[in-house]
């Protein structure tokens, strides 16, 4: 048994660690911590987990003397100084702190400075691209919700060759969950329900860590125009992408097909069907649906996935399945939830 | 490993039956029917699921053939006169049709005549109630919704027999799914979407079934006053039960703490704090809250539950799991989604 | 035109006498303050007001001079206060303040002590009872909005002396907009979509209130069993209410009928036909239906309400119009929204 | 006062248009008919209309005698035929059948064949741009949702011809009430919560209405590629719009403040504000907000409506005020309602 902790238990993200993990035949959890909540029993925050297990503060001695790997759902800025107290513990962090390949970018969009990042063994864990080096890092950075399913939706065509990459738009919508478990106006019922509201438009910090994957996979250099939306749902991400191409719909569909063959979580739907996030509730699996607008040769693709899933907890189980050699399914086989 | 069929496989309860046999370690789907959808795929009606298994017309003779056990998930009428058709296989029918003792009862309130009724070796299903006789029997009757979440709430402090048990009020509150997959304007979106609304107030079919199975627990007559309520979400069931008791609640949450104490599904909740449907989400457990007016001696009971699981196809598969003398939880050990 | 202030411009219960007085052909609202936002335009807090005025700090003098009324939109214990520095003007509070006969009662419940309460020539502002003690009132203390839909559904039924008083179980639904704009947890959507829950289980505040109001009607001591639940809407207030009586539904149908006849906003249901809170939907309508379980002599009461309207600011501005001698309905006829 | 009759008044639209034109100072309801519900009361049809007057069977010739002008909310095809039997009388269709100066458009895209289309005298109804012609028009085709929330978001900027019109990418997301009242799975409340989908991607029939407009006030040929998405949410439309500039951030902000000055429904929001559908909730009012995104020229465009106020019925009634030259806004001053 894979022996688990996780470093910021009680929030969205690591609650629904804790759900996946808790039925992983693999993994055992030793550890949660919780800021808020160290000396609690997780079922006093959280009933519905059923589990008296204390959640405890950090203590990074404990965690690298009896943890395999731990999961750390912070904060952007926390994670990375809490990780370099770690010994002998692979990281998975569900942050940005060991996302980008260039520390300046980093530095630039989320203010802090990280030290000595050049030194940190990490590896972007987006498994359907870095499979191979994911099994080997000590250190991953697990992709942003939006990146997830912005990059999977365009790896394929971008790989082509035959896309115009100067400006290529990107339009998300994304439930509140992704916002986080926080006490703010915004993000309060009677503020979100019957309402659509676009933020941080052509701002989001999103946008650099998705040029950068889609850089490394064209080869060239992308401009993504983005704005993502909050939608009155809790769960899931919809990204409708536009983007100009010289090849028929039929020829990059099958591309499509070739490309996620293999893949347990990528479905490619067949022409004329198209996501709902409802397909991902509370799942592991990326839709991905395509259209093409004939007169201005612009391809229309949409991607749809569980934000606190595939976009974040069910993602970093995948990659914790790589990096031990596991099944990379397994804990993860759930069908979605619907209706 | 058992092999099951769905018949009926594409309402909501077929759905949810699929998604939860589907990672049974003990179980495998080998038919499935849909009168509507026959010769479709199951993933052309519901891309979430995955499954390329060609959904077939009701065939009696290849049931019998082939299944050790058929689920109905059926308009009421409809499962009685399919199940006489079925020989040497199992049946746990989610309908109406074997749920009732007395016959005359069901014909009263469902309107059609179920011939030969009393020759059916039929079991209510409600394990926590009545697993002995589940065990061996070959048609289970599998619980409403509503009831289910009112017997659970009421039966331990019912077999006190320190209750007024001549006026009983329920007042529940259910999510839309439980009115199934219909083409009704009462149930699209903008009708639905903020708004409450109450329905065959004191006049629901459930209060038969309820009443038979009260009385049974009571040895005296029950009378229920209950109103169902229509709530702007699409799961979960919240009963809020009204009783005069004779006993401290002290003493009554001692009570059910004892009568639930070996139960998997069934989780009491200390004194002060009250159950939220979303703690079931797409989960077989139920919670149980109380408090006391103490000024009229009036107990208030709390019961949630996720009507499509404990409520319908969880509980289904509980009972499943007695018939062939598995452990109670396989295949339903998910904990609920949440958020 | 009437002078109008607002104190806690800003709260929802403020936004909605703004969004009310707007279209007031008999009022001006020349006053607004907000302890947050004073400094700032209204339409810096809500866009949607498309209003420019300055939202002031709490000037008792300023109001004192320029206003003819104002309303008090404020945490209970604070109104009190401000009220008393005011003069020559005529005040609606929307909190509790006011609205007990007996100020220990208040004090038991909502904790600070109210000085000299005695002397102040209060109403409890429910113009169907009330309305000509109102037309009088220097003070009027606006009923709470769980109060004013079981009060007004109960009232005719009382009155007929025919009832038991001595348990009425009182099963309310509210919308989440009835807890305020308040970063909390407990409101955030993730937390409140896709759910619903029991609150203050036979604890409620507002309890007291309704039994002060029902034992008046009633002229007998009454017990109400009260279970306030959160709903996944932003509006609306269901109450279902359970009372023992010994007449008959057609009796009692008629006697609301005439009750109610000359009432402008309180509409009685035929038989079968139920209340759905969307009903109400920015409205100052209140519905009532009706049913009897037969074999218990229960009648089962339901009323819907907005609970931001007729539950707070538009019962304000209705006994606004009765002590300014207007005609009652007067800014008040616009039809709820629907869908 | 103008007598109004509305043909389909127990649509969404329809209900809608009752509902404002129910508080409209100039304007009486003498004329109600439904084909579904003839011979029914409205109030039992929508009990929140609390109005008692009959629904008729269509009938050209009362019609014509008796009203001043007629608003139709019919399927498409439907109002072009009824239409054609009346006379004297002015005729808002809230349909597509008099949207398009080429009936070639219309038969392409709707089917059917629209006889002697070319000697109608027809006017496309947005006020903001057709103000002078709809003041004599005899018959106003009232634009689309959809159309309606693009076509003022691009106009200021479309007038200023520094645009690339050869791709408009146009990203629109609608509340479900848009679907109107249609018994359909695909807007049953269990397919819709929780759920966002994209759907008619790169097809849907707005497309020819809002390339039609968009040429008109561009004077060049326009491309739109177009998603619309369906929101869980009952009413609101937000387009996100993306089109190359050449001008900057602050000259386009100064062109639409005054492009739209003296408008009373279309408010430009200051940079870095973006629009809310919920700021619309029940209103008339458009709001604009933008943003660029530098390095690609990229203007991004928000635009937030009430599809069934100023996307149909509320649109419908500014066009009728200003064909019986009252003042634009009678009847459509209330605020938005919020939350």
């Amino acid at each position: 048994m894979i022996r688990v902790g996780i470093v910021g238990a009680t929030g969205y993200t690591g609650l629904e660690l804790f759900r996946l993990l808790k039925k992983h035949p693999s993994a055992e959890i030793i550890y949660m911590s919780s800021r808020t909540y160290a000396g609690k029993r997780l079922d006093e925050v959280y009933p519905s987990t059923l589990e008296e297990a204390i959640l405890e503060d950090f203590d990074a001695r404990r965690i690298s003397e009896s943890c395999d790997v731990v999961f750390t759902a912070l904060p952007a800025g926390v994670s990375y100084g809490l990780t370099m107290e770690l010994q002998n513990v692979k990281i998975i962090d569900l942050g940005a702190d060991f996302r980008f390949d260039d520390v300046s970018t980093y530095t630039k969009w989320y203010g802090s400075n990280l030290e000595r990042y050049d030194t940190t063994e990490r590896v972007y864990g987006l498994p359907e691209l870095y499979r191979d080096s994911i099994k080997n890092a000590r250190i991953v950075g697990n992709p942003g919700c939006y990146p997830t399913s912005v990059i999977l939706a365009l790896a394929p065509v971008l790989k082509t060759g035959l896309v115009e990459t100067d400006t290529i738009v990107v339009d998300s919508k994304s439930g509140v969950s992704g916002a986080g478990r926080k006490e703010k106006l915004d993000y309060i019922f009677s503020e979100v329900n019957e309402n659509l509201k676009p933020y941080n438009v052509a701002k989001h910090r999103h946008v650099p860590e998705m040029e950068q994957e889609l850089r490394k996979i064209s080869g060239k250099d992308v401009k993504v125009i983005f704005t993502p939306h909050l939608v009155p749902m809790t769960r899931g991400i919809l990204s409708t992408i536009y983007v100009k191409v010289s090849k028929s719909l039929k020829e990059i569909h099958e591309t499509y097909l070739e490309f996620y063959r293999e893949e347990p979580f990528v479905h490619v739907l067949p022409p004329g069907v198209f996501p709902s996030t409802k397909w991902c509730y509370g799942s592991n699996h990326v839709f991905i649906g395509m259209q093409m607008e004939e007169r201005t040769g612009t391809l229309i693709l949409m991607s749809a996935i569980d934000n606190l899933v595939k976009g974040a907890s069910g993602q970093a189980i995948q990659n914790m399945n790589i990096m031990f050699n596991l099944e990379e399914t397994e804990g993860l086989e759930s069908l979605p939830i619907y209706p």
